[in-house]
């Protein structure tokens, strides 16, 4: 496995074929492999929505621009930040370490405080801007992992976030709309497939220092 | 060569080892991988800086909490966004892809005008939030392609900005840093490779709709 080939076969895709489902296995693996991104502190500060529901898919679809793959992708991975980060969640983290690790959480109070003053000093609207920045990470992730898998999938940003978070009722569940993929297998008609991929010269993109 | 397996192995490496060095092949092909990140149009408004000089990495390390990885990783690779985004990139790129698909430019003036009035849509603030997010994914697929490729990394977001641009003269050159990983090969005696990593359990951090 080359991973240059692999990330030059992935593509974004625009037509999937819908009669060609992900199995509940492939799902699960790229759940998995995306839910072991890194985040800043490790906090993971947002929610990873899998639908597959076809009705909320056609809603969705008009909340994007009539983007096809809303509704012929197998399915539709959205990220979604939490709206109320606050010192619990630094607390359930916490206790998760201690957990996993066996460790005592008073060994951990010194972390405890650095994430608690980090959070503190950010507006409502930074703390949206920093776990959206970590969802991207994790996009890149599920992409990457994607395309080692054989698997299609077409980042997506174009879509109104206001009008998904209500058709999906995520207000109530203190959650807002980042950024989606949608993922499963490209149409044999999808023209984009074919062409060369536009990357800019390395030259142009890299400063050594 | 499981996707999992390579993710579970890869942690924020703490501690490098200084004496060990990525060679010319390893770090090419990882910036190769990293210019093959989709970005929002396709437009990578960004800058991958690649910084190896002994003495600029000791001011960086002073200017991110004296974390030990600026001078013992092997490489440095450090995201900035272009502050000056115009039209202009717009029009870079629409020559770009002309010429790499052999297609007249005049085939994508709708695509010329979808773009601009993206970038005519928004603030200051909000193209550096919207580029910072683009580079986000780009890291990912950096951290993505160590861990397949048995590169240990690290990811770092704690440093100050202001201060790397100083001392980069990012200014003058219209970028601004957003994140960076210190890329390179494990210190032996870094107590964070044996920790058992902390991740939500799935059914924590995801919603099936």
């Amino acid at each position: 496995m080359d991973i240059i080939e692999k990330l030059n076969w992935r593509y974004a895709t625009k037509q999937f074929d819908p009669t060609k489902k992900l199995s509940d296995d492939q799902v699960n693996k790229l759940i998995e492999a995306t839910n072991l991104s890194p985040s800043s502190f490790g906090l993971q500060p947002f929610s990873i929505l899998l639908i597959e529901n076809e009705e909320i898919r056609k809603k969705l679809k008009e909340a994007a621009w009539n983007q096809p793959q809303l509704t012929d992708a197998s399915h539709v991975v959205l990220f979604a930040a939490h709206t109320d980060l606050s010192n619990k969640d630094v607390e359930d983290f916490l206790k998760l370490i201690s957990e996993t690790r066996n460790i005592p959480l008073e060994s951990l109070s010194e972390y405890d405080a650095m994430m608690k003053g980090f959070i503190a000093g950010m507006s409502e609207s930074d703390k949206i801007n920093w776990i959206s920045k970590q969802t991207y990470i994790a996009l890149g992730q599920l992409l990457v992992t994607c395309a080692v898998e054989g698997i299609d999938a077409c980042p997506m940003e174009g879509f109104d976030k206001g009008q998904f978070d209500e058709i999906l009722g995520l207000k109530d569940k203190n959650l807002t709309s980042v950024v989606m993929a949608t993922i499963g297998y490209r149409s044999e008609n999808d023209k984009y497939q074919h062409l060369a991929k536009v990357r800019k010269p390395i030259d142009q993109i890299l400063v050594r220092i």
